[in-house]
């Protein structure tokens, strides 16, 4: 790692270049304090052809190993399914220090699977762009989520945030389950809902009439089904947990309509409108990362560890990283 | 009625100009063969102005009597809750053997409430234009749903789909149970969901949180919750029953997540992709319209009771009306 940083030029590589990988390689490439070579390898030759002419990659690679032995950084941009395996292959090729950022939708499954497949010389990083919607403003600032695993060492956190910081990403911590519990209400729940919704309509026997009358409400629930049938695949791997018990909180709010209950629908519909106004609030600009940052000034030790777990509460606490002002100050019990 | 086919000019009125009504209101008013006097009305004075500057009019009424007295086609397009009233006022003032087309997205409660109200001189239709999304193919086919009430005249009919037909709509008949029910699943029944979630996201104890992480499915699958709360108030008309049973079957497509069954996950998404292949095609373009008009020679008597109920059917077999062939021929029974 010292190495690494003393060179001018050390080697990121970007496994996958779907729409994520291209993302963050565009990033990656036109940053103005780029020192560092860009590599890109895609297993699909079509996207790998397209990539040479492209230029948001210094090199394509073809061949895995090539791509890989001598990275600093590698980020993986692939479907959570196929992450298994490929991080068996890089085992066998990346060398020490190396900093793998996976950042597939659910965490908690692969960075376990890390830990136990890498020994404490290799990082890796849960990682995700979070991209400020904000509307009414513009100081948009984007936000990279980072999740360290067991293994990942202080150094390697530094070196991702300040390559974070040159690309104007703002990083964005959070607890491994807290994590994988939210990206679950907010894009595996829709999905399923959408595809619970679209299944009841097309299994119903009156299919071939509703049909003739579908319109926009029809198709926007049930577009998301389509749309992104892989999440689907990977709540295989959530098993039952997670979605049960959203999946159940979710049915509680149709209680009302099924179950003769204390609830008048006119109830329910007054308080519809209170989260009706909460939402076009939130929707009409008002920044959602606006508090995005957690301040960790304003943790003791103990709280610091519930939210974001004891790997990233010894990190904020062995150091006074990423501009806190006086966390040792307030963290002195 | 005889006075209006023989007069060269009718009259005919728009009641409420929002989105629909302008629609209803611009195809009436360039239709090649218009013989009719257009008359609109809006209670809201700002929608009445803007008419006056439109051509979409003969002329823009502030009084609704006069609007109304001695028209012989009204078309009701303003929000379901505020009907009962009108129609209460249109008794005192609208001329024998008017025809008044509601076209409120649930009829049967409106269609129920008129009958009572309105003696046999006036006739009252559900009604609802249906565009044809279709979108691989040049001939597109918009429809016009028809439901009479009990009070519908055959003579009546007759004009309003020869009416439709002037302006390219080609008539749609539906039972009026079964209309309400579809209406429930493809409209009311997203709206529901979407508020559902909706709901959920927002008081969850952890929304602070999770709103950091928001994206385009969380915003997709909330956005009909904001759209058309006019739709969450109408199904207070609607009362238990038929969200209930939709409400009861759409929560069962989760039971594979939630409790402890036959089917496992790699089945449900087995055949979930079964559905997502069939809502596939028929979102590539297949005709969803293609089937749309009921064959009735393909019906004896008693079918095409269960299916179009006792008015239409009664429509049908007093007559040869709307082109259809050799009614006559197969209904001899």
């Amino acid at each position: 790692m010292t190495m690494m940083m003393n060179e001018n030029k050390y080697k990121i590589t970007i496994i996958g270049l779907g729409e994520f990988g291209k993302i963050i390689a565009n990033l990656l490439y036109s940053s103005p304090s780029k020192n560092y070579q860009l590599i890109g390898y895609d297993a699909d030759s079509n996207t790998h052809s397209e990539m040479k002419k492209s230029k948001i990659l210094d090199k394509a690679e073809w061949n895995l190993k090539t791509a890989t032995f001598d990275a600093d950084i590698i980020f993986i941009c692939i479907p959570k399914r196929e992450i298994f395996e490929l991080l068996k292959n890089l085992k066998n090729f990346v060398k020490k220090d190396c900093v793998i950022i996976d950042t597939s939708i659910f965490k908690k499954e692969i960075s376990e699977f890390a830990d136990t497949l890498f020994n404490e010389s290799i990082s890796f990083i849960g990682g995700s762009i979070i991209f400020d919607q904000q509307i009414n403003s513009k100081d948009s600032q984007n936000h990279f989520v980072l999740i360290p695993s067991s293994n990942t060492s202080n150094e390697s956190m530094d070196i991702i945030v300040n390559l974070l910081k040159t690309i104007n990403l703002s990083p964005l911590f959070f607890n491994i389950d807290e994590y994988d519990n939210f990206m679950f209400a907010l894009y595996g729940l829709p999905n399923l809902i959408s595809t619970a919704y679209r299944n009841l309509m097309m299994q119903s026997p009156s299919w071939r009439e509703i049909k003739k009358l579908y319109g926009s409400n029809f198709m926007k629930l049930s577009e998301l089904s389509l749309k992104e049938p892989e999440i689907e695949n990977d709540l295989v791997f959530l098993k039952e947990q997670l979605p049960s018990e959203w999946i159940k909180r979710f049915n509680k709010n149709f209680a009302y309509l099924t179950e003769s209950s204390d609830n008048s629908h006119q109830d329910v519909i007054n308080d519809s409108e209170i989260y009706r106004e909460k939402f076009f609030k939130f929707k009409q600009g008002i920044n959602p990362n606006s508090d995005v940052s957690i301040n960790t000034n304003d943790l003791s030790g103990g709280m610091l560890e519930l939210l974001l777990g004891s790997k990233l509460t010894r990190y904020f606490k062995n150091s006074d990283r990423i501009e806190m002002n006086n966390t040792s100050k307030k963290d002195k019990k």
